[in-house]
Order: C-alpha cells, then structure tokens, then sequence
C-alpha cells in the first residue's frame, strides 16, 4: 500500500510496529492484529558510526512509518525490533553483533521507548521471524514451533504457547550450531559439524565445487562459474537445478540428507508440532521437503516423525518485519 | 523406616505414592511433599506373562505400601507410575515397551484408577526422573532443568517450569540420540553417533577395549578382564580408575570430551538453567564434571555456558519410585 492510501480505523485499533535493524539499512513497518504489513519503508544504517548516529537512523525509519501513517501515533500497541545477535532480549540490550560495531551494549529497548513513550521489545532475526510464523503464519494454530531459517547462515527459533523460548539468559534456539559430526568441517563459529557449515548457502555452493572438483561429468554449473570455481553461488545451484541439471540436484540431495539427520536430532529432543523453513534458500529447500520427510524415519527414533508438517515459511523478505512486530503480540 | 513406623499427621497431609516398574521388577514407595521417601518396597514382575498378570503385580505393590502404612490411604494426592518407554503419557497408555511384553496399548492409568479411586499419572523413566530433581532434587529453584540418565542407555527430560516438557505426542527429550556423528557407530536405535552409543555404560566398556586391543601399554584394565575382553564392564572401568590406572583415565576423558560435545547441542539449543546427571554411572562420571566444564567453551557458542551448573543427581536408586511420586506433583 502507498503511504497515501491510510490505515482504517478498524486496523488502527490494533497496530504494531516492527523495526528490522541490519548491517546496511534499518526497515520499518506497520504491521495489524492479523500480521498484514499495511506499510513498509526503510533507510541507510551507518553501522561504522557512533552510537548515537546508529540510533538517529533507527529514530528516522520508525518516525517515516509515523510520518506516512500520521493516524497509527494514537493507538500503536508497541514497537518490537529485531537485530543480529548477540543481544539481551531479557534486559533490551545490544551486546556486540559484528554487523553492528556502532552499538556495544546498547540498551535499544530503554532508549526507543525512551524517544516514542510506547513498549518496545527487542530480540533477534530469528526468534522474531518464528514467532511471527507462530502468530501469524505457517505456524499458527500450532503450540511447538520449531522454525529455521537458511541462508548465509542457519539461525532458528522455538516458540512455545506463543511464546519464544528464550532459555537461560535469551541464548536458546542457535539450533544452527547443534552439530551432527563433531570430525565434520569447521563452522564460523569455531565448532565442527554445525548444521550452519553443511546446509548453509555458502555451505551448499562449496558442495558443488566440491562436486565439480572431484567430477569431470558435463554440468550446467561448470558453465555458470566459467572457469571461476571460487565464484560459484548459491543462485547458480538453484539455476542449474531448475534447469534440470543433475549434479546440482545431487548436491541440493546430499544437503537435504543432512537437513533430515538435523531434524531427527531436534525432532528427537523436542518433538515440534511443526517445522518451519524460512531465509532466502527456503523456497529452493522447499522442493526437497519430500525427501527430508522420507529421510527423517531412517534418523528419528520418533516413530511418528513424519507427521510433523514440513512447511515453507509465510514470510518470505519481510519476515524481520513481521517478527519484530510479533514481538509484541507475546502473553505477557 | 520400617513398616513399624508410621507416617506422622504432617506428613499425610501431602502424600504421593511412587511406582516404579521395570522389566523384573516393580517398586513402591510413599513419598512426602518435599520429596522424602518415607517407605518403599517391591514385588517381582512378570513381565512375560499376561496384561492381567503384569497389572496385578502392580496392584500387589501399591497394596504392599497400604497394608504397611494404612494412615496414608485417606490422604493420598494421587499415584505416579514411571515405566520403560515407548508409552503415552498424555493418554496414560503404555504402547510396547520391549521389557514389558505383557503389556500392548495397555491403559495402565485409567486401571488404577479403577482399582484404587485415585488420581494417577504415568511417564517414563527418564522424564519422571528430571522431574524429581526439579521439584525436590538438585533443579530445585531452577526453571528449566536438563536431565540425563547414564547407564544401559542414556536417558533424558527437559523440565519447564516444574512442568515436564513432553513435546507434540510426548515422546520429546530422548536427548540419548541427539547424534553428534553421522557416521559415527551404529546406535541399538539404527541411527549413526547418538551420545547412548558414545558414552553409555556399554560404550564405555567397549572404548575400554578398543583401547586396550589398540595398546601395549600394562593396565590394571588387562587384569581385571583377565584374558576375556569381552567380559570388560564399566564397573571394571571404574574400579581401574579409582586404583590408578592411566588406561581407563583415558577412556573415561575420551567419554567426558564426547559429553561435552553433546552438551553443547543441548545448550545452544536450549540453553537450560542447570544439567543434572543421574543413572548407574553418574557418580563416576562427576568426577569428570570439571573436564566437562573446561571443554564445553570448545564446542558451545552461547559465551556464558560454563555458567550453568553440572550437577550430580540427589536421587541415586530411587530415583524412580521418587520421579513416579513426583508426576502428581505437576502444576495443572
């Protein structure tokens, strides 16, 4: 919707507000009652700077919702705000992200409700997309969601009753960094085998060079990298794939496999009510939803583990959005 | 106490009785609100011979604990039953449990209930046991508890807010096959590198020998199988440990290093308030609690992990008549 079309007074009634701060731009948007985001606009983040120019730019994306939405001031049930990690979701504080070096235990929370006179709630990328799935998407209706998404990385979140599941001190659901092969290829994290250093996008583009290395078989990927092995991505194994080349299937296969071994390891300890995929590769991951499911019964001692619904996520590129407006849709 | 001894007017004010049922056998016990065992006896089980002939050794235990402490009937808050699994908690359902064969899809709950006019609870082993040490044992004053089991097989139960976790059909928290090595050694439950294949009773002995056959070196461990390999057991593992013997040392830090592995999945994914061992081998793994602890950053991405206490279980043997009295003990 255009900033010149308005919210309804029955919309109005029930609003949040859902900041989605990344390492270049901070997005914000109106969302309602019912998780439809009514309007969005975004603006630059100067991660690099001061503290104070970190925060001015989260003041200006939340003060252009208000700007465009001058209707929506009076009755905003809150404004929820997801990040990168690490952050205190308990206490509202940034602690050190990578991405944010601008900001180093920096209570967002205190200070944007300090700035807006409204509840603010903050936590992470991926807790708040599973909570919006919960709430609002492919979760709904489902009291143990366990959702991931996959992309750069694997993160992942766990809602309980509508609630996210936050642990000890808000450092629960890094389901992205349980392993399954403790001799396996190191992760960012420094750990070996994590889900997130097989499965992730870069993860599966290193397959296929891997594949390619090792096979002289014709490949549509070969043609992709042109001779450039090192630039091969995730975007041209999706390509390749839907062009119906099979080494790219085989690679997109060996990575499904190890999605199914993850799933049984999270299947067998928590036992979800649904599984939830989002995070840019999720729609390409979607095709191989069939296998994982046929996959899962060899892994899980869960002998019912294939009734556990495999579903692609309702949020696809607004999922920070719609999560850090979930925020404040949690029982209190 | 013996059965002389009665239960006092305080202590029956808030009784639950405990019936734990194994394969051979099946104890009973009275169990006071802060989790005391005031009495406990058994019965043998024949667990080979009918659905009727399995429940009345049952009912011969819980009358056992009537006949000897009859006070108690009047204000008896419920009966908790703990049983090997697979069952149905929810249901009250015991399904096929390969130790009790006399029982398929047996409503053991509602059968006590029938004979004895009383609330009853049932769930298995391992989740009855972290409940005992959240609500009267070593969790006390946490909020989220993991436990595990270590013996035969390696057991566990998350527990939330003195409330069992039990998942989607309430087979959730079977923590023993979180696999941390796809291709690691076949587990009895078909999968590759479940922690119950790495560091169970049985695993451990069988390190014990894979080192033994692969070294020279002079090991108490050599003597104490005395010539039969085979015959290697974790008690004689133990029993070289604790004379000495640097072999078996080093078989039980290979097993503490693989713990802390797994540990790291539970804690990245959950992040629980404390981690209780419990089970036949718990005690001698404590002394290996500090390792643990020491390795744990290795693997963990959650910067606070050494934070959580490692705890060794209040409840040794009894663990089960306690953990099956603790089920009534449950919020609503």
């Amino acid at each position: 919707m255009s900033a010149k079309e308005q919210v309804t007074d029955e919309q109005r009634e029930n609003l949040t507000l859902g900041v989605d701060i990344g390492g270049t731009k901070v997005a914000a948007g109106l969302v309602d009652a019912k998780g439809t985001i009514l309007f969005q606009t975004r603006v630059a983040m100067p991660a690099r700077e001061d503290a104070a120019a970190g925060f001015a730019a989260v003041e200006r994306a939340i003060n252009a919702v208000f700007d465009a939405q001058p209707q929506a001031v009076s009755s905003l049930a809150g404004i929820g705000i997801c990040a990168p990690g690490p952050l205190d979701p308990i206490r509202g504080i940034v602690l050190n992200p990578p991405n944010l070096p601008c900001w180093r235990n920096f209570p967002l929370v205190a200070e944007v409700q300090r700035a807006f006179h409204v509840c603010a709630k903050i936590d992470n990328d991926a807790n708040a997309a599973a909570l919006a799935e919960a709430i609002w998407g492919k979760g709904f209706g489902f009291r143990n969601v366990f959702y991931a998404t996959v992309g750069t990385g694997i993160g992942t979140g766990i809602v309980f009753d509508r609630r996210i599941y936050h642990g000890r001190t808000g450092s629960a659901a890094e389901g992205g960094h349980v392993s399954i092969d403790y001799n396996g290829p190191r992760c960012g994290c420094g750990k070996r085998g994590c889900i997130e250093a097989l499965c992730s996008g870069p993860a599966i583009a290193q397959r296929a060079r891997t594949h390619l290395a090792e096979s002289q078989t014709p490949s549509l990927l070969r043609d992709l990298a042109g001779g450039n092995l090192q630039g091969l991505t995730t975007e041209d194994v999706a390509e390749a794939f839907h062009a119906g080349d099979p080494l790219a299937k085989k690679v997109l296969e060996a990575t499904a496999d190890l999605l199914a071994i993850w799933l049984s390891n999270i299947i067998d300890l928590l036992e979800p009510d649904v599984i939830v995929f989002g995070g840019g590769i999720a729609t390409l991951l979607s095709e191989f939803f069939p296998r994982i499911q046929t996959e899962l019964p060899k892994w899980s001692i869960n002998s019912r583990c294939c009734e556990i619904p495999l579903l692609l996520a309702k949020y696809g590129s607004d999922a920070g959005i719609a999560g850090a407006a979930a925020l404040c849709r949690q029982p209190q």
